[in-house]
């Protein structure tokens, strides 16, 4: 018979301690600057609960969630409608995740919350590079005026850890100025993966963030995204692309802009559950 | 700055402990008879979710959650496939809270799990009462060849509880021999709740199983139910209805059939969750 | 063990032969001038599958479909692209059923296939009344230059009958000069259905065509509609008011204008269906 | 044969200049502070395109929008992210309008756009009072640690207005300290537009900012908001008490909390549609 | 004209007699031990209603319906809720079909049906095997304490016609434990169907059961499954596979897990009304 | 602050005046003789107002809107039921365009618009050939009665052009009799774009009408159409196809097909509003 303990809510087998875990998984449920489609703040509880339709065993890898220990915090409550009180509490407990010693693994939200996790990471890893697979550039200096914004944010990350430090995948959207500004400052393959095996040998083991906004892949497989971008990756192109990623020695992960609301046949959310599994065993 | 701990996941407000609560609200995610829409099986997850819309105040009742103690025991884990084993763990669990000396307040789960309230209650209760909201009598004696179906439950508990203890009301669709039968043991109001004060006064301080099928509401309010029937009463009737329970001596409480998958706007499981605050208030 | 037979598709118990039936159910998918959202052609299937969630007794008639004869004749295959043609193919169909001696219950289809079933009654009943429930008048003389619409139905009616044979009940839309033209040639009652019982007194036994929009509604009961109009009468009302008319001599009966494309929670279909089987019961 | 101009887009037939108009209708596409479900910032362009399936003429008021003089600016421009520069730009809009005479008319956009309006209006009617329709009080000081919210929207008014001039009607949710609050600082009416008439008449010819939180209605009629609460006012009971309106001396009206990705049936942004023609008539 | 004649509902063109036909196409409308999302009830109705999208004539076979004997026998009415006696009535009737030296095809429900055929077909086809087309083993011994579930079908199928003669492909979830005995006891090829036309080859004339869950797929060309699970093949892939079977001896096909409330746009039921022309014209 | 001038709506950046454009870009919202799903009607309006989710910077051929000259029409005002009189409008709009120079950009739409495209073009055009991507043939003779069709109009535009003069890339459906039709007097390649390459040459410099069925699109990715057929090509070949076409004298095109009312997450609408990029950047 059930026990009459509390009603605990992770992701599908998280449920180790803080203290003994090595993955703090987490929700940062913000969306405030989505210029056109606002929801991904609902991607984090999503993804719990239709986790249980998965199994823990990876026929990929060859992996059970079951072997790792990873510690699920829940979501962060964020202010509505305050852009960098929100962004500082993440940033907050991103550092306190590294500080421990743990690697931070948050589930957007947005983009622009993958600003917070870098920041919060180069405090301990000052040479950090980041690995991000994207349909957009988001180098845009500013956007509608905004300086923080999902438009701009690795244009702010870049700010933060300067040229050569960035590595973008899958790029099929951006202004002709962004792309242009790009070529200086960073490394953009546009359209597939083609040469991240060589970025990865290239960086061994320094430190590395990755950031997945989850509209690299085609909408077919993901259509619940804030801006759907046709002509993108497959989910089996994409999954390769973090398991080669393995060799990297990864200190924050990121999976960003699910948008449930637009998600009726749950395909786009069971997927993206899918993808975290792989990355935690992957990791 | 979040806590690092359990994310633990209640109806807005329901954090007492088991212990020192005095009602225990759970989930029957059971939906296994259901001979049109299944779905109802996702009823307690959606509300719990959908409850942080909600207020704590009632400003029907001037009563807050915050002045009350209820344990949320989170959703019981019952086996797909197997009604028997299922209503079983659900009796279970009732005649544990109700031996404990705590009311047992149910969110189903299809209408049938309202048999396992009944049974576990009358070992207590002897001289156990049905009120029933609804539109559909549940009176058949079997349907398609089942004795145990959300069409015959009320039926099933009339095997229990015997002639003259249960009392319908918003009844609008069934057989025309349900409805004779139904005429010979027990009380049926069809469409509204006229009479209920009087039942009400009647029952005094005897106890009483309050059953609420939610589809007893029109479905331009609640249409996200597995059988919408048109011609139901509204939200304030039924609200009013409930409250005019707080006369009873009440010992057990399920609001069923509230089936999430229909409800594209999210307002019938806001109305499920703010029924559900009216009613624990009550209590 | 289910017989290897047919699989033989009507509203629920509707299965008399023509041969022995009083009334002839079918559905006239045409929805070829709706201006605003088309899908009404899928009303008729949509309300024949989902008539399985209902009963085939009613509460508020004490009446039992088993009890009465009617034969459902599927819908009409009628070509796409060519008012004309559509038109004439239903009018032949009614005429067929009206000349055997049976009622036509059609269930539309935008309002437009009305025409059709005027035409036909008229042609038996020369001095045919018509009893029209709608949020719009329906009076325009032509729409977007077209003299054949849904939106000119009931003028196109008039043409036929002449003055003072239409009553309107429910009518919140229109233009101007509709409600002018209207004032000079049929009753329009605004709203509600005040004078209902008056109209049916003074009509007594004479023919008369019972034509059913929908979305006469309420919206919030009824959203399913081409053209949702706020304001509108209750799903009790309209049973009400279709009941009274029991008292009429009907020769020709429709419902019009259901569009299931946009009746996510299937109540708007439920409701509809239920609608029919209280109107097969007052004939 | 269309001609080859632009291609104009407003609300149907508000397509008088602005120099020659009375009422400047205009959309404030604004939804940073939403706490629940955001999207309130789509409703205004989806009541444009939608406004198509409405009459210009009014049976209602017998009124036609043909006969005034409605300027429609489109939508704002915000930017996304950050809630101070948006309010601003709102309020420089419609002090523009008020400082050339003409009465503006929002389409919000969540509650908070009133704050800008109320702000504009005091500049130049400094006795300004508010009428309020809404399901919640909005009351609270601040909400997750921010002053400016939707939830504290009308406190931030009284901030400015100050004591006795804000009237509220239809309150049915909120905390039970923003009630007792509000006993001391204006006019709550719980749950009705009981007590409206009176209100009227004592704020005679004084300028009056009115404001409606669709969220007022049920959510039958209503679903689509961005926290639907059960038990509101019907459709017939918010025009009347619309229409009642028409014998203050009303200086500013905005319309808010429409949220079209929860409207599948459409039915929600029709209403809208339709209750913003005859305020514009009521005007 | 229409004939008046019964409306009679089948699938596009499969409109032979039982006594001539070939193949008898049936739906098993069952979805009891769904223990995800239930709907795969609704799978059969739904393709039947949207095969009049489809031509008869396949490009890829260049063969037509018109050219084969097919009896449409419409969906088993079967008992909710008991899963024992739902499968007992499926068997039957597939035993029937059989007997009669007829081909089955069974349009499920959910996978578990796929037991009733093998059991029916293995009466008369001793030394059967089953080619498996899924995402997932299915190979537990008991899931949720239950033997019999969509969880466990193939491994109950094993118990009946042992090792070496089960052969799945596409496989791409399950428990290690199930991948680890199914490496013991029957063929699984992962992610793929490569090494499919060995396997037929070596199969040679000897009676197969083929049956499809048609979650094989990828989420993205069928999302409405009760399971969706990312990186499936594609429907191109499939057909291929399928039309590579016309080389066996196929006594029995079914095609099972279709959802259709979760197939907002139609596709899903399109691709499984094409897939099953396919499979018609392939046999 | 925002300008007070009107509310223009375009496509993202084809501000350009008629007099000054190259190309004119229009709407054509007829869907009369659709026999599936109607709605494409809404197809151009959608994908006007979610164009603003793209940029204008083209990664796939390094050219920016900003750099062409394009008129937004907007859409043309069509009769409903009465196709003759649609078709006529239609033609008559695009011959203006192409006497005045400028190439005709419709969006449909049903497919039959096509018809009046190339009846305007052939006037000026005497040698016109066309390219036509589609999952269907389109070649029936008639469709339900009628010669003015969706599945007939490419055998209506053979009545205009004649023999040897149409392309067919992609066609997977069709019924038996339009194949045979089609090997005698047109080009069709079956599934893919195979060949195109070769067709493009041969035409060289001769002036082509370019026509685009969005339903050669596998399902998956553009599940929005009226008749979804599994087994379609991707965005990137089509993408490729229509960037091939550069070397093409194209005096006309249109996008047909889309049917926004099935496009739940807005994928399908983003999509064509991406390939009209492509195609107005290729022109």
């Amino acid at each position: 018979m059930k026990k009459m303990d509390k009603n605990i809510h992770t992701y599908i087998s998280c449920d180790c301690d803080y203290e003994n875990a090595d993955i703090v998984l987490f929700g940062a449920p913000f969306d405030g600057t989505t210029s056109y489609r606002p929801g991904a703040r609902f991607a984090s509880k999503a993804i719990r609960a239709e986790s249980f339709g998965l199994e823990t065993y990876s026929p990929y890898q060859d992996k059970d969630l079951t072997d790792i220990k990873v510690f699920d915090g829940g979501d962060l409550e964020l202010p509505f409608g305050n852009t960098n009180a929100a962004l500082a509490q993440i940033e907050k407990y991103c550092e306190k995740v590294i500080q421990d010693g743990r690697t931070p693994f948050m589930i957007g939200g947005e983009h622009l919350v993958t600003l917070s996790g870098v920041s919060a990471a180069i405090k301990k890893f000052h040479d950090i590079s980041i690995i991000h697979f994207d349909a957009h550039t988001d180098l845009r200096d500013s956007y509608l005026g905004q300086q923080l914004s999902h438009a701009t944010v690795i244009r702010r990350c870049h700010d933060i850890v300067g040229d050569g430090r960035i590595f973008q995948f899958g790029i099929r959207s951006g202004e002709r100025e962004e792309f242009l500004w790009g070529e200086k400052h960073l490394f953009t393959n546009k359209f597939t993966f083609d040469g991240l095996d060589n970025i990865i040998k290239q960086l061994a083991d320094k430190p590395v963030y990755l950031t997945i906004d989850l509209d690299v892949l085609d909408p077919a497989e993901m259509p619940a995204v804030g801006t759907p971008e046709a002509g993108g990756v497959s989910f089996n192109q994409l999954l390769n692309a973090c398991i080669l990623c393995k060799n990297l020695n990864i200190v924050g992960v990121d999976v960003c802009e699910l948008c449930p609301v637009y998600d009726n046949s749950g395909a786009s959310t069971a997927l993206a559950g899918k993808l975290i599994r792989e990355l935690l065993l992957m990791l």
